[in-house]
């Protein structure tokens, strides 16, 4: 709502994003330190996000359900990788119900080891498996530094854990439901990914292989946008997770888990938006369309209005997202300005001439003043938005992959590699040392971000420590 | 999937409906007391009511949001009755992070108190009225006597809470999400329901008026089924909610809040299950209908299946929600007990003389044996399948009214009341005073459960004292 203009990214990019978020009403800071309120508009967002991935994890065969909040803390100890983990970032409940508690519960961190507990009483046969299961919630992870969707203490996400009788199907599912992560963000978030495998440093507590999607921001950085972790028998044996094979032996389980978070809202607001604000991809846009009624007199706003609430009717016949604004007082130029802010992704501006000619404005939110405005007959005018909404779509992945592209090198050595990792990835050579990782990590701040499962082929040279190298990863600084 | 008999509901209807809920499979007990967990069959339940509600929410202008699960202790205290009613059930967190926090924050028992403190932060003039936000999340009242869906210590509900300029809209809004939960319950649940109002000692801490929908449970018993409230000023006051008016002059706001939970999966188990287990209404069921083949050798299996599977596509091409039940080693009829007990509408039997027939068995879940079975083509099925999910709809709600109302007496005595709520509701004149309340309560385990807005006009006097009295109240023990 407000006439100040937000700082350029190229100025300030944090500073861009956090005035951005508040601006348009997507989230707010919570009176509890580290916390998020998600207003409505960003919620509306989330909420189409998560309608995207919901019919593609049922698709898969997947069904939701609820776990507890409350974890006995004795749990998260049960897995030595998982309590090191999240030790340090528990929420701890004393207290209930006017009493101190015999056994301290934590809020849930992840859910893991109280999932773990149900399967084990769950699964008696080869017949009740596999059982894949995920859960919408929110998690609580203590953080005081707070960034807005992308780092708070409690965040909301989806949760998947899977069951299985080999590790040959836990790997699949583990590889599938990454597949899932990158058709969603393709797709539906016309965010360009790259799906990899993670090193053993940045691995899920308790995994035995993590894969993630990394997507490259407006300003350079990687941001991790969804990871899928095979959890081989770690939790399993903890928990004992068992079943009769159809040879009566009692067998471990292999189980996985999978998530994306609230985060992703933060990688399209700083892959797709502009100086000018937002730009939401039309797929899981709020509001696909906004019309913006145009008069002076009152008798150029009845006609106005009614030949703009007839054009609503049509769009909203047609499945498409529609706003009118029909706030008084207000400008058309202040009412462009605001919506352009909050990303809506096409804009219909309808005034008395309009009307006459029987035609409107059509603005896309995605091409800045004259270029993006054409004029368009009122007569079909669903199909004509429906096509552009389309176009919208697709020239905003073509730009963020063209973004990346110009932003990823592929140094010839660490002088270039310390210069890529300043601006944008870093597509290198590396000889799966950890040692290297966190040198590199120590001097150019650049994570290894994840070994992308499409491989060059052949070999190389680490480019840290030269060593005959099998695979190339991607270096970046990241969220 | 057990064999085993449930208690009929005429011995021990607690013990039918615990014994239910578990092998059901729609719920389980969390290893801290007090917790749930709701399993897949529970929560494709509650998602279909969710939905339900959820469409009416935004229908009527509503939007939703996310609030954080953690709250300053202090917030709590703000308001007075507020602190009163919830201090008692409170679960506190003192510890993140590895380190004792300063102040001790709640886990969220409801969010009256964190969303009065966004809106004051939010509402500033006229022209920001109403705010009509609802939220989907869980909440945490200490409760260690589980019942699963009526009594846990963490519960799944929608919250809404809304902001107006004037009590007649706070009180307009609070009557209109009351009748937003009547037509749900009546329409989607088939579960008959008096809207009414809470007397002073049943309200909601910190509200001038709470209204409830009430139902009857199948053992006679009243559940409060959905609540909305008329916060009148409290919480604008203690949270310093305030809008400048269209004169000029700063007023505090008018706010509502109004809640349906997880209980309501009570309502519809003990409204419609009968000795065999669940009956669904059709509405909301996650199966509406279950097809079971039948056959014993292979080339039957083959001309079978391949039978089943068409009908299954025609079914679901019409948007009815299909299951099948192909699971080998599994007799024909311990499927049919298994999905009786689960309560799925309607089923279809399908054996190798139906296929040779071009016809298949379906049966109704609320008929039992052959009354509620009949032969139907194959040509046509999906017709067939709609009109009889509508018919088993309307007879699961008249049902269900007719047995509330032989079971509700309009007693002339104290004595005739004393029977009455034995067995069920007693709908008796009621003079208003809290003590003639408390002492019923005292008397015979019934609480006022509520005025119900639909009056049969006159006086009478008080069933208690005898006092003249203008309004009849339903009494009843409850849930």
């Amino acid at each position: 709502m407000s006439d100040l203009k937000l700082p350029t990214r190229a100025e300030d990019f944090s500073e861009w994003y956090n005035q951005l978020v508040l601006r348009a009403e997507l989230a707010d800071y919570a009176p509890v330190r580290g916390c998020m309120i998600v207003r409505p508009y960003g919620w509306a967002l989330w909420e189409n996000i998560t309608a995207a991935l919901d019919s593609r994890f049922k698709a898969t065969g997947h069904v939701n359900a609820a776990f507890p909040l409350l974890i006995p803390k004795s749990f998260i100890e049960k897995e030595k990788s998982h309590v090191e983990g999240f030790s340090p970032e528990l929420a701890v409940v004393t207290h209930g119900g006017g009493e101190k508690l015999e056994e301290p519960l934590v809020i849930r961190p992840t859910s893991e080891t109280i999932i773990g507990h149900a399967y084990a009483k769950w699964i008696q046969s080869y017949r009740d498996l596999p059982v894949l299961i995920n859960q919408w919630n929110s998690v609580v992870r203590w953080e005081l530094r707070t960034k807005l969707f992308l780092r708070t203490l409690e965040f909301f996400w989806q949760e998947g854990h899977t069951a299985h009788a080999t590790a040959e199907e836990a790997e699949a599912e583990t590889r599938q439901m990454l597949d899932v992560y990158t058709d969603f963000a393709v797709r539906e978030a016309a965010v360009p990914v790259i799906p990899g495998k993670k090193s053993a440093a940045e691995r899920f507590a308790g995994a035995d292989q993590t894969y993630s999607i990394e997507a490259m921001m407006g300003d350079g950085k990687a941001l991790q946008a969804g990871t899928s972790h095979n959890l081989g028998q770690n939790f399993a044996k903890a928990f004992e997770i068992r079943y009769l094979d159809n040879t009566g032996v009692l067998q471990h389980c292999w189980t996985t888990s999978w998530g994306l978070s609230t985060r992703f809202v933060g990688a399209i607001i700083m892959v797709h938006g502009d100086d000018q604000g937002l730009i939401l991809p039309p797929r899981l846009a709020p509001h696909q369309l906004v019309i913006v009624p145009i008069y002076k007199s009152d008798d150029e706003k009845i006609a106005v209005l009614e030949a703009a609430r007839k054009i609503r009717a049509e769009l909203i016949a047609a499945g498409i997202r529609v706003k009118m604004d029909e706030r008084d007082g207000l400008s058309p130029g202040f009412k462009f300005n605001d919506w352009e802010m909050r990303g809506v992704p096409l804009r219909i501006e309808l005034g008395p001439k309009d009307v006459a000619k029987a035609s409107v404005v059509l603005a896309r939110r995605d091409k800045p003043g004259k270029e993006g405005k054409s004029f368009v007959p009122q007569a079909g005018i669903a199909g004509a938005v429906s096509a552009l909404l389309n176009e919208v779509q697709q020239a905003l992945f073509d730009r963020a992959l063209a973004f990346r592209k110009s932003n990823t090198a592929e140094p010839s050595d660490y002088n270039e590699f310390k210069l890529a990792v300043e601006k944008g990835f870093a597509f290198s050579w590396w000889c799966g040392s950890g040692d290297c990782e966190e040198k590199i990590k120590a001097e150019t701040k650049a994570t290894m971000r994840c070994i992308p499962l499409e491989q060059p082929g052949g070999a190389g040279n680490c480019i840290f420590c030269a060593k005959p190298s099998q695979e190339k990863a991607i270096f970046a600084r990241a969220y």
